[in-house]
């Protein structure tokens, strides 16, 4: 997509380096990020220079060709898959890479291609979620989102964000629901930005504000993105949105997830087996805001403790159906469609 | 309740004078407020310094009983009525105050004896209504609550969190999941302050993380309190509140809904007669942290528009009970509790 006038992804490879928008100092400075080996890869994702699963998957893949530039791919397997434990993405891309290049003739070659590979084939996929999702907008639909499951997800386009930015190409008008996503509100952060660098119609709400605005009749549509998608259709992303679903479903709002299906793990039986991230307690004990710099401060006195589970898991009871580069499914039918 | 150590209410008169904690600097500093007259008083229900329905009308029978001090009092009751308009009690108070003193033979003495009425009343309601929760506290219950109903917006004991006082009180042990309560962060900042100060084990959550903590069977029981009750048992409260109870039902966790008899108003039939109050956008747009003295910074960049509605409305099915000092109620029945 377009950052003032000039296309990017959110990361690529640049001679042996892994370029990426350093998503951390979003909306406020947008800043590129330059990893020089796999270490510094793993890192990155780890500390979200990069996020959200197709993204992250893109920057593994190349983090494991830098692996294999090191000669040290073994190891730069390990290291990245200990970075985040959640996103299917990361693990499929590390495999990939891993699997084509390692007893391929010019190792490094290959794994540069592979992984250069799976970035243009999200590219590709995200934009087809685009095309299929975008039939479920009609004009003056009030569509709500959760996190940022758009393009800085991805490597373009985006999930959830997609199939809006289609419909506005093609003219049709609607408006935004983004929830502010706390603790780290990348729904307030990221995802307004994107909508009003695309001028699409906007409001960001407060978690808690969504089955008000359900019960109230002003949502027509819920379509958010996914981190792990289960056989059974159950769907892991970010926390918060187990509830949206369950209000959905109270309220008879379409509860819409947005993948590719990379990030579906037929090995992973039902959304139970999904190891989901808790992350440090500082990140909901302090408030983030923005002068000039990133400012943390407390948000409470008293040295109270907190809990900061980053993800839920929905089952797929809840869920109308998942939007892929296939076409739209039942969480029911991921089995036909995966061929299995 | 105990502050360290000491016991303290919210307000209370002492000579002349009233003395409120200044909630507008907790939880970062613990510090008494003096009004010396009524116009004092009245500016500071208007400046917030005490909040809370129930707190708000004992700060205003004080007030009004210092307009009888001052042999002002029709003056007084109208610049205390002007302060704030939304709390129903904050008119009851001054009512019931002006009407037991104007016509008797020493007006300032019963003025002022009703005031403290007033506050001991409040007091007694909401320890009867910990006495009847406390019932519903297990050893190693887990409980969730949600905003600030607690000593801090009543008198004394609190609503929703006077259960859990008194279950402290009898040797129980349990733990409580508070919700941060975005965009004001009252859970954050005054239960977890209040819940501090009783050594009773808590920890804070995103308002997003409750429908997780409830799939994963780790919530026995919820208690809310009220901003206002229908006659059917529809109950307003802060926002987020909604989506609670429905995770709740969805997932067989008991909801209960905590208030003295005087929340419940029986002029409005239903929710959908309560009107929900929107807030200035800036409170869902800024984050607001402490170093030293409060600090508000920009969360996002980007003029984004937000959505701040401060109340939703629970439909009575999805509440188990309402716990008033008359006892533990369904929510069908308290026409029957109210004799009408």
């Amino acid at each position: 997509m377009l950052v003032k006038g000039k296309h990017y992804r959110t990361v690529w490879m640049e001679n042996n380096a892994v370029r990426m928008i350093d998503q951390r100092l979003l909306p406020f400075e947008f800043t590129l990020f330059s990893s020089k080996d796999h270490k510094e890869t793993a890192k990155a994702i780890k500390d979200m220079v990069v996020r959200g699963a197709p993204a992250i998957g893109a920057a593994a893949g190349f983090g494991m060709a830098q692996g294999f530039l090191e000669k040290n791919e073994k190891n730069a397997r390990k290291t990245i898959e200990n970075s985040r434990p959640t996103a299917r993405n990361l693990f499929y891309a590390t495999e990939r890479v891993f699997n084509a290049a390692i007893n391929s003739k010019n190792k490094t070659s290959t794994a540069i291609k592979e992984a250069q590979k799976i970035a243009d084939e999200d590219v590709e996929n995200c934009k087809k979620i685009g095309s299929y999702g975008e039939k479920l907008i009609k004009n003056n639909s009030r569509v709500m989102t959760h996190c940022n499951a758009g393009w800085l997800a991805c490597v373009d386009w985006g999930t959830a964000l997609s199939p809006l930015y289609v419909a506005k190409r093609k003219g049709k008008k609607f408006t935004v629901y983004a929830s502010e996503t706390r603790p780290r509100a990348q729904g307030a952060k990221l995802t307004a930005w994107e909508l009003k660098n695309e001028n699409i119609d906007h409001m960001i709400i407060p978690d808690s504000a969504s089955a008000y605005l359900m019960s109230e009749g002003k949502v027509d549509l819920i379509i958010v993105g996914a981190d792990r998608i289960a056989a059974n259709g159950d769907v892991a992303n970010k926390i918060g949105t187990l509830e949206k679903a369950i209000a959905a479903k109270e309220f008879g709002v379409p509860f819409y997830v947005a993948a590719p299906t990379t990030t579906i793990d037929m090995k992973t039986k039902s959304g139970k087996e999904i190891p989901i991230e808790h992350r440090n307690e500082e990140e909901v004990l302090y408030a983030y805001g923005h002068d000039g710099k990133d400012i943390k401060k407390l948000l409470i006195a008293n040295k109270s403790k907190a809990m900061n589970p980053a993800f839920d898991v929905t089952p797929a009871r809840y869920i109308t159906g998942i939007i892929t580069e296939m076409g739209i499914v039942k969480p029911d039918k991921l089995k036909k469609l995966m061929g299995k």
